[in-house]
């Protein structure tokens, strides 16, 4: 049972942009040769979130209005009235959904649905640098 | 340390339907015979995903209610407007919740409380063969 | 790879309550010796959940906020028709949300952001005393 980390990194927009990590996670855990194992999809920081979903981009536009419904971009955040930098939303969304998933592997494989794409939500109101960290921890 | 597996078989019908998966997730870990270690439930799939809850049919019917005002079925979702197959509230729902989850082990138990159950949300539109993924990480 | 795990007290207060665990989190990954690997922050029971946020003030009432328009403390509930015990919403937020949170760890150091604290949200409509269970995987 070993464990490998490595980083990923994206550039993101600043506006609720959701992207598709299932292929950087699926390289990843072909390197390292796991078999059986577990893998990590972390995001540092409080404005970002991991999840899965159908990625495309009907249901993406449906889940990127049903959290504006749950913590709306222009609503009143006592964050924003402490520390003007406008992004009291994306703190309460990312609480909300969790920085941190981890999936099976088996025979070689993370073991999503054909049609369930692991995704970083960035919820920041300015265009970020992510560092997705991905960690396997499995026997080859 | 050594990692299991196993998968358990759900029919669910379609509506928002909640199963409690402890007994199965007990009785898998007693078969592995971990003392100390983890436990993961996933589901795969994009319209599915993992809780815990008190499962009592009060707690239950709430826990669908809150769902359904956050995502209603009969919404409005371009994920609908695109495939007609009528599930858009069904990938919201799984999307937020989460596919996933890692629960601990001590002493050969599962440390969930008392009142609190291991559940499957099946959010699809359909009835479903659900097949869920048990992985215990641990030693014996 | 071995598995350490500990357990930590906290005192509640009755009306949803966040409190910021990271201090015992980095200390019991210390004390572990752990360099690469897993940490898991879990809370039995069906009224508390785990997650991170930014912790401060404002962050943290916006958070409280959102949840309560989610799962209102004075909506009506069956679960409370059904036991009388008035924590109904307390039991939908907490399915919401999660009871446990894994985190990578890396270089000695849980890989959270400066600004991203692990916190233990209890929803229960009581002042409780909460036992939290950490679980460090990995090698020193």
């Amino acid at each position: 049972m070993e464990l490998r980390t490595t980083t990923i990194e994206r550039s993101t927009t600043a506006d609720t942009d959701i992207l598709d990590l299932s292929g950087d996670v699926e390289a990843f855990v072909n390197e390292t040769g796991v078999r059986e194992g577990w893998v990590m999809v972390f995001v540092p920081g409080s404005t970002g979130a991991v999840t899965t979903i159908e990625f495309e981009s009907g249901a993406i536009n449906d889940l990127k209005r049903a959290i504006e419904q749950i913590a709306p971009r222009d609503g009143e955040y006592e964050h924003n009235l402490r520390w003007g930098d406008g992004n009291g939303y994306s703190h309460v969304r990312a609480a909300l959904m969790g920085p941190s998933l981890v999936l099976p592997i088996s025979e070689g494989r993370v073991q999503t649905g054909t049609w369930q794409q692991i995704v970083l939500c960035d919820y920041d109101n300015r265009p970020r640098q992510r560092r997705i960290q991905l960690q396997v921890l499995g026997a080859p």
